[in-house]
């Protein structure tokens, strides 16, 4: 059975999501980052970066958002979540997450967690000051050139969806008000409404 | 035939390498980021974030290197250049790209591409302070948890070693000695004995 080690309002929110969309057998163990659990040599041992996501497998350890969602679509063939027969449209599916990982995800952590990239508390008000535009900037190259509608990547629900909907829930707490990109504030209701979304969160709520 | 939009210096070098050891039909060009070229019109219709490495194919754009390694290692199988058939190999590939571009990327990022996260020229200088301390952190899990020699993976060279690569001949101007990471550093010497790294060094010089 898998292992997702998950934190609630943390981006493992996607890969949550993911395995409950693909009916995967699976149970989430909560690691309480506010009380430092990611770094207790326990937590360390599954994961030494001391992040969530990691899923543990019957062959090892999995992190990092894109690998495990793209690992969920591909050992969960029959979910649909990734086209896994055609390298350019999984490649595309790819590309969106990447950019998510390595772009939009680091321009919100520049607020809560500006304590990575510096020391001088007057650096880390600067980056909290510049925070609101880099994801304005960000959800406005996703709202008019990648979003395809009615999901990330068109007809077909992916991997995709639930990692934009986790970025997009932050969107308030970064300062940027959500209808100035309509076709991803109408993607995040319609995600709000679907049964695995809203049978994860209640978990993580409870 | 495939095109890669390239710039020496940057992380176009892993898909480069990777392009080449594949023995793929493709060309590369240069865009020139110190004339400001990846902001021009005919490259943002090519690539809308302004950012190396894009790679044109006949169906459209591919962006962000993990996304273009695990395409051109799904689209070459012979190559050998990821295991296409064990989702939870490739997955593990996977993580060790996704933390080089969103982890190790991005600390090295903020040495010379401050101004991305902050305006204020002293947060600049604050965040160039914690290059050297981020860089050795991350390249010490590679080095005691992730590297398992004699190539990232083991046994088999993959997609993971010319991005290993790529980040690791930033180490000295990010004011790190890579005498510290013997492994990292033999195996970067021993990439750059590779024809096909040679032959990608020297087209860039050209």
């Amino acid at each position: 059975m898998l292992k997702l080690y998950v934190s609630p309002g943390s981006c493992s929110l996607a890969a949550h999501i993911a395995l409950e969309e693909a009916g995967a057998d699976y149970v989430a163990e909560k690691v309480e980052l506010a009380k430092g659990a990611q770094h207790q040599p326990d937590f360390l041992a599954i994961n030494p970066k001391a992040r969530v996501p990691a899923l543990a497998t019957d062959r090892g350890i999995l992190t990092e958002n894109p690998a495990i969602l793209a690992y969920i679509a591909q050992t969960h063939p029959g979910s649909g979540l990734a086209p896994l027969d055609d390298a350019f449209a999984f490649g595309r599916i790819q590309s969106f997450n990447a950019y998510l990982a390595s772009t939009v995800h680091v321009a919100h952590a520049h607020r809560p967690r500006g304590s990575r990239w510096a020391d001088d508390p007057a650096a880390l008000e600067a980056m909290k000051l510049k925070v609101p535009k880099n994801m304005a900037d960000c959800f406005e190259l996703i709202e008019t050139t990648m979003f395809a509608g009615p999901w990330v990547m068109g007809d077909q629900y992916t991997i995709a969806d639930p990692y934009l909907f986790t970025i997009a829930s932050w969107l308030e707490s970064d300062g940027v008000d959500p209808a100035r990109f309509p076709k991803v504030l109408d993607h995040r209701n319609r995600m709000a409404e679907r049964p695995a979304v809203k049978a994860v969160l209640a978990w993580l709520k409870g």
